[in-house]
């Protein structure tokens, strides 16, 4: 199984014989770099559960390329039948006729509750199940009804496909206006991880960094290592030196220590929501970044896609806050816990940045300046 | 060895029969309490090399009854014999006569050296030593020639009692001093660890909340973990919830939120060096809490002895800061390292906190407000 070399380009990826999702395995890193086959429903399930695969981007290819495998196999065990059979290990059941087109979207729409049912918050994973089924539906209707089950994986298989190149696309889109902002030789403070792991290729807050870099431009990254899951350390460092990025890991409570050194020319984040006047939540810390910015007169950036932002939320207010558990912070990663079980811990997955701290807000339409109400509804406007 | 009960108080003590040091081994804190009882030189050495004792304050009592403990050993060692011998395990050697008693200071001076290169740059150690030095040569010139070598033994008991009392008077001013800034009720946010177990009883930067606790009062304190060490996870919120205290543990880089949540009503910091501008070196992240406290509009307060102000120091830039390893942030405590081997790191052990972000600096003394280079030096002229 698998390959050890990482090149940050497709983490995640249908097998050549479109019958399995081959996916780096995040939950590895940074100490082994393993690839991964998912065949199964149920490995499918476990590897978006237990977080081999992490970023809402890379979640959403993930899942659309698991439907189009499933697809495949359903077809594929069905190919050499004349009517209807028992799946491996699954019951769907369809024949090659009308009725069957019907048994074959009923397995996918199963399939499908089934992988959505893995993270139920994760909303770009259901989003990417509904539009392959969405697409095996349409391919239903036009088909002829002997070949309709195989038109409709086909279909699944193409907007998967179509899935990954749009964020591809986005991202570099991202990543080009991104890159505007900043010049080689450059200090980039960084939060969490938002680069070609959490989506597909470039990333969005490190994109401009990897795109840059690959044009020869130099920049200096210092990667706060962001607790209590470490993402910054066992993420962003690992790809940014991967990809041949000068990155420097410190932890979160050094970033006041390096912007006051001089050291910080800009600070790139992600954004997991931004609401309409452009207060922007992400992995909890990103806040204190931004004061830290404002406060040493650096500009802070948060680069996202135009589907984060949520007009229909009018202020970090009414988002709400994802607290964990306090294993997180006292045993996870830890040879013994740090802290007494008695001791309470508060765990809050995300915090909001408010909107006045924030120097612009970059996506795949164009850079979203203050008055944030009015750039982010134009940036909106503009989506395809 | 020794006790499994934490009472906060006499952390660092002589044995009953003043022939050994009795201290909590803080190396294993939380997950054990332990009394370590060090009784040669190469144990005392070792507790202090490898920080079971820790804090500069304990580290200057500790060495001051190792002291204490070692010229008890001589004196009892040489008690039942009429002329010179050999020492155990050591090399000195002295008579019950004027060429032992300088015999015995010899052998007390390179018990003191050896001490001392234990943590050649903790201040505080070097300082407890030579005063118990001083002491003994004092008693030494006034004792009658027989019982010389006894008398500067009881001297150097005498001066290591009272280093002890004067640290916990001295934190027992600060204490009141700084409990005049709080009100019951109130949430506090600290940083890294200045409790009892860093000095001698109440601490500094916690000595307020503990003495305000003990009359009744009720604060909700929020102790950052303090990355990369832990102090917060496993020394302050250890022993603020032994003191009995509402304690929750969060990561550094949520302290953020937990202001902007309008939970903190005042910062509460300890401090390494205290130039004459005000400027404070303290554990690295103080500077960030410090910005953050100026942005929600929360007082930020740095506590400790007027022996930590500097008046040679004009300002912060003149204060060197430790770099210390990769290792720290990305191996120590974790089951498997966070980072590849190739990710370069930036550990510095403090960061400087500028004195335009200090509320007030809290002595033994008084309060110190702005202008600092006036209130410090005051502060420092009202010494004993």
């Amino acid at each position: 199984m698998g390959d050890s070399r990482y090149t940050g380009k497709d983490n995640v990826r249908l097998r050549d014989d479109g019958m399995a999702v081959v996916i780096l395995d995040q939950s590895l890193l940074p100490g082994r770099t393993e690839y991964l086959e998912a065949e199964t429903p149920e490995e499918m399930y476990e590897a978006i559960k237990t977080l081999r695969v992490r970023g809402a981007p890379a979640i959403g290819i993930f899942a659309a390329y698991c439907m189009a495998a499933l697809a495949e196999r359903e077809i594929a065990a069905f190919g050499g039948k004349g009517g209807g059979r028992k799946n491996s290990g699954h019951d769907g059941l369809f024949a090659d006729d009308a009725s069957g087109a019907a048994e074959f979207m009923d397995v996918m729409k199963k399939h499908g509750e089934y992988l959505k049912s893995s993270r139920p918050t994760a909303v770009n994973l259901a989003w990417a199940v509904d539009r392959t089924l969405e697409a095996a539906g349409r391919a239903l209707k036009e088909a002829a009804e002997t070949t309709a089950a195989a038109a409709a994986a086909e279909a699944v298989r193409r907007e998967a496909l179509s899935i990954h190149e749009e964020d591809i696309a986005m991202c570099r889109a991202i990543s080009e206006h991104g890159l505007s902002l900043i010049n080689s030789g450059d200090g980039i403070l960084t939060h969490c991880n938002a680069g070609p792991l959490a989506t597909s290729r470039y990333g969005t807050a490190l994109g401009p960094i990897i795109l840059g870099t690959e044009r020869g431009m130099r920049f200096r990254v210092y990667a706060d290592e962001t607790r209590p899951l470490l993402q910054g350390a066992r993420l962003t460092a690992y790809e940014l030196s991967q990809a041949g990025v000068d990155v420097t890991l410190i932890c979160d409570n050094m970033a006041s220590a390096v912007m006051k050194n001089g050291w910080i020319q800009a600070c790139f984040v992600g954004c997991d929501r931004v609401a309409a006047n452009g207060d922007t939540a992400n992995k909890i810390g990103t806040s204190g970044v931004a004061v830290l910015a404002k406060h040493y007169g650096i500009p802070f950036y948060v680069l996202g896609p135009t589907s984060t932002i949520d007009l229909a939320c009018p202020s970090g207010d009414e988002i709400p806050i994802e607290l964990r558990p306090p294993e997180e912070i006292k045993e996870k990663f830890f040879t013994e816990p740090v802290a007494l079980p008695e001791v309470r811990c508060y765990n809050p997955a995300f915090d909001v940045t408010d909107h006045s701290l924030i120097t612009a807000i970059v996506t795949e339409n164009g850079i979203c300046r203050p008055p944030f109400d009015e750039s982010l509804r134009a940036a909106v406007g503009r989506r395809k």
